[in-house]
């Protein structure tokens, strides 16, 4: 199981203002159509069993080796909202990041993600809606340049404040 | 973390076919329109960790009780896509369970969920299209009666063969 920001490398100076937003999150101000971020995770079998714990989903198409094999899968394939938590982990943990929130989702889950596939998560800003404070992002899940997971979400971003207030605390 | 049935009685004999049902996933000529099903989870700390750690969410929102305590929602919150995975498991495990195919999933967060709360997810069958073999199902997650997570599933549900064969082995 892996983690990390795509293109990420070590930090510089210059870089440390970008830092503190990306622990706080950005602001709406911040934001601009087109940026992007993206996260890379390996599925492990081991997920499929956690994700199915905590949810309550023990399909035996995701758990049951012998049972998945015998389907047209071939073998045990990921939970679809297992793949869409990697989008909700850009939008929350990156790009907007801590301190926004989720309005909505829409997902199409457009092909099967196995054991052992690299899933790259990427939201891109859409549409920014100063006067509402929402923001619209396109979502993607993709395994070797092919969409995975496809759809659009929303959420809320704080605006800036005069006097930088703690993090979060003019949240709706 | 409670994992139950609504309304789950002791098995009577007349409810075995049900219940091998249930292993396989209904088929499509199976459903009906208004059909239902639900599971109720009780949200612990525990699991917004664990999802965290199996999805890279790692937003303070959920994990950090003093950020959260800070912000307007006074505590941490669940993870909106660990709530999606209650839908996810009701549609995996239950109706139309094991078999069923997910094609999308619309999901809109309409109030938080904290540590401790009951929920109840529920899809119900809103729509049967017998010649694409896709069901459209209302899914919702409630909290004391109250809508926390609502939207729309397609599914792709196989039917039933002249010869029954082995659960799965038709799927596209």
């Amino acid at each position: 199981m892996a983690l990390a920001t795509a293109g990420e490398t070590a930090r510089k100076p210059d870089q440390i203002v970008g830092t503190l937003e990306r622990m706080r999150g950005y602001r709406l101000e911040d934001l601009s159509i087109g940026q992007a971020a993206e996260l890379i995770r390996i599925v492990a079998g081991d997920d499929l069993d956690a994700f199915a714990a905590v949810t309550g989903d023990d399909n035996p198409l995701h758990l049951d080796e012998a049972f998945a094999a015998a389907t047209a899968f071939g073998g045990r394939i990921a939970h679809g909202m297992l793949l869409a938590g990697y989008i909700s982990a850009v939008l929350g943990a990156r790009l907007p990041g801590a301190g926004a929130i989720y309005i909505s989702q829409n997902l199409r889950f457009r092909r099967p993600v196995r054991i052992g596939d690299e899933v790259t998560a990427r939201v891109e800003v859409s549409t920014i809606d100063h006067d509402r404070g929402r923001v619209s992002l396109a979502t993607t899940c993709r395994v070797a340049g092919k969409i995975v997971v496809e759809g659009e979400a929303q959420v809320m971003v704080q605006r800036r404040a005069a006097k930088d207030d703690p993090p979060g605390s003019s949240e709706a």
